[in-house]
């Protein structure tokens, strides 16, 4: 390892000291008989002088270095409130590592471009800089999750049945048998709260689904927690608790990152428990009232739920939907049969939902009938009935889509940009 | 949410206190005119006594609830030396949430019967330590990397190429072309550390191997480190000190469920840098001085590490392995182009290899090179090769498989006991 310091941890008041760095050049520039060239590594950027009189060699060797070489420069530190980061390097050595001569990505490059060069586009420091965040939330909701007592678990991504219909499942062969890629561990979770109670997982789950929507990834990272002992306003309180923190979280430890995305935090401010709690039959009137033609009993789509979050100036949620356009594995409402207890949790500022939400159908009668309802075969669920009979208890649980999460916070115009290498039916390269 | 307490919470300075619990009936009898049931949940079990005399109607409930059914208690804490946990409760009042007649698992269940009701399995408390571990095992290496300095990615597991071979990739039709499953996710990896170094990420991995041994699963989960600018024995560094604070940690968080599975810990203690550090070369003289019959060049099979394991009271490393047996990815050693900068790490006590790592080949041509060698086309490879055109560093990485991590720290007979759902070539279900 070489004996390098961050960019990041190069201060004013190191002022003569000798230093080394090594990472990438950012930017270059050549004034009279001085180089300048901004170093770029993982923690920022500072920039460094070559002066010919101080060493003609180095200075001979900087200007030949092209945008994103690999280098290590050695120098002394200069205190300058006319450098972008208010220090510089007086630089007298650079080793370059490998010269490029032309970096395929430009300023004026195309989003589709970006995305066939996505593992170039990684160098850029506003992709680190939301990979950052992510990493950020995840840690986040870790802090939360281990203090409120969960256990995380790491249930398969090879399955034999669909959660989510089987019009979106991946396919494939499994030795001599057929396989699907998991579209939510949620049913795993479910077998899991019998010896654990609080579970949690952070797995890639997929829907080969075509749409092509800014909200939809084929393959995208799902963190569901699941709970023995919860009904559905339970689970509600647990979503507005681990969503707040993570972002009220992300703000104290990331703040600068976010505000290079977006200079207004209302929203994120306003993420605090309670969030608003609207009933679909409300979302459905406050839809009608603003001339939308919906009728009860339809779902929202993406422009229903993005008219619906104009109403808001925090995430919020809506409860008690219609059973006909919900998964089959969510508890009838005893109060009303046609509804089950289920809600989502949607983003404010267009963005929607993020978190699907329901209490689970415990009665392994009424499992049954929703199963055939949906024109399945109860057999195909024989593992998962069979919780329902031994010692079968009241639990809810729920999915967060943390790409999508990430692109409200960040105010991303699409899910694909929250992910190292995205994947949708048109993209499986890089 | 019921507001109940978890048995491990009920102490004996509680006496005289009420309670409400609420879990599964793991033990039962009875005793003239008493019931007792040793209830179970997440966190333990405690004793609730049943007197007739007490409540009648509790009583003759209890009576009757059988093994695993979920049931929620109430009564009052009595301090009991007698008790399995020096306290018990005296009860008044049980609800039987859904009683059991008959749980399918009982003491003589065959580990293969065990393995096909696994979703019931999971209501086992050995279980549920073991799911403890593997999650405390990982939050311990998440405080040790970030710590360190490390960035967690979410990498894809839909690739268009192999990392491990193409003979063990699991297909699938992916729209109108064809992807693969990750086997690792090193090589986008080496594309995240252009702008963030030091990255990590835990995912699963695939094999479709149809090997039936104690360390093989086709679903595992992979923690996967890669860093510019470190050498070969800059990352074995990285690798006993994380492996190291996962073990250290977890003896400190959980010691006693560590104890229920094996006790003699003085491996695991032992388990502080630096590792030992043995050549291949030596490796194979050792071998051969023990009888085995194995040539400089061959690789070492599950028997041949377990035999050397034999020599080793903690972790150690193997490096500098013979091209011929290791990926096409590695760096050549500029010492002796017979081999390469490669690294293992074995478990003790038979279990062997946990850890491979190494450093990345960073030359544009020579990695060409390996790729023909192999008999692989570089076309596949594009973008892969990219990353050694723009700025290419020297760094390097390793994987380490949490099942075998895990399976060596709690001395289970098969990597499959650490696992929520095993995968193996004849189980996909359930
Ligand atoms: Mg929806
Ligand atoms: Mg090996």
């Amino acid at each position: 390892m070489i004996d390098k310091i961050y960019c990041v941890d190069v201060q004013p008041d190191m002022e003569g000291k000798r230093v080394k760095l090594a990472g990438w050049v950012y930017r270059k520039r050549e004034v009279g008989k001085k180089v300048f060239i901004v170093l770029r590594d993982s923690s920022g950027i500072i920039q460094a002088i070559f002066k010919k009189e101080l060493s003609e060699e180095a200075y001979e060797k900087a200007k030949k270095a092209g945008i994103e070489s690999s280098v290590i420069i050695e120098g002394t530190v200069r205190a300058d409130p006319r450098a972008p980061t208010g220090v510089e390097i007086q630089a007298d050595r650079i080793e370059i590592v490998q010269n490029v001569d032309f970096f395929p990505i430009t300023k004026d490059a195309s989003e589709e471009f970006l995305l066939d060069v996505r593992h170039l586009h990684l160098h850029s420091p506003k992709v680190a800089t939301i990979m950052k965040v992510k990493a950020t939330m995840m840690q986040a909701a870790r802090e939360w999750l281990l203090q409120d007592g969960w256990y995380e678990v790491f249930p398969p991504i090879l399955v034999t049945g669909a959660v989510e219909g089987g019009a979106t499942l991946f396919k494939l062969k499994y030795f001599d048998r057929t396989a699907y890629l998991s579209q939510s561990a949620q049913l795993y979770l479910e077998a899991a709260i019998f010896g654990l109670e609080k579970v949690w997982s952070l797995t890639p789950s997929f829907r080969a689904e075509k749409s092509r929507t800014r909200r939809h990834l084929t393959e995208f990272w799902h963190l569901e927690l699941e709970a023995a002992w919860m009904d559905l306003w339970d689970i509600m309180k647990v979503e507005e608790e681990l969503v707040s923190y993570m972002v009220q979280r992300t703000l104290e430890l990331r703040k600068s990152e976010v505000e290079t995305f977006r200079k207004d935090l209302t929203t994120l401010k306003n993420a605090v428990p309670p969030f608003p709690r609207v009933s679909y039959d409300e979302a459905i009137d406050i839809l009608q009232s603003k001339g939308v033609e919906i009728e009860w009993g339809e779902d929202m789509g993406a422009d229903e739920e993005r008219i619906l979050t104009q109403e808001f100036e925090a995430p919020f949620f809506v409860y008690g939907y219609p059973k006909g356009i919900k998964a089959f594995y969510m508890k009838e409402d005893p109060e009303d049969p046609r509804k089950v207890l289920a809600a989502d949790m949607l983003a404010p500022e267009g963005y929607g939902e993020i978190i699907g939400g329901s209490q689970r159908e415990d009665d392994y009668n009424k499992l049954v009938q929703r199963i055939l309802e949906e024109g399945m075969k109860p057999e195909d669920y024989g593992w998962y009935l069979d919780l329902r009979k031994y010692g079968s208890v009241p639990h809810s649980g729920f999915g967060l889509g943390l790409e999508r999460l990430v692109a409200w916070v960040l105010k991303l115009d699409h899910v694909r940009w929250a992910t190292l290498f995205p994947r949708t039916p048109s993209r499986l390269y890089p």
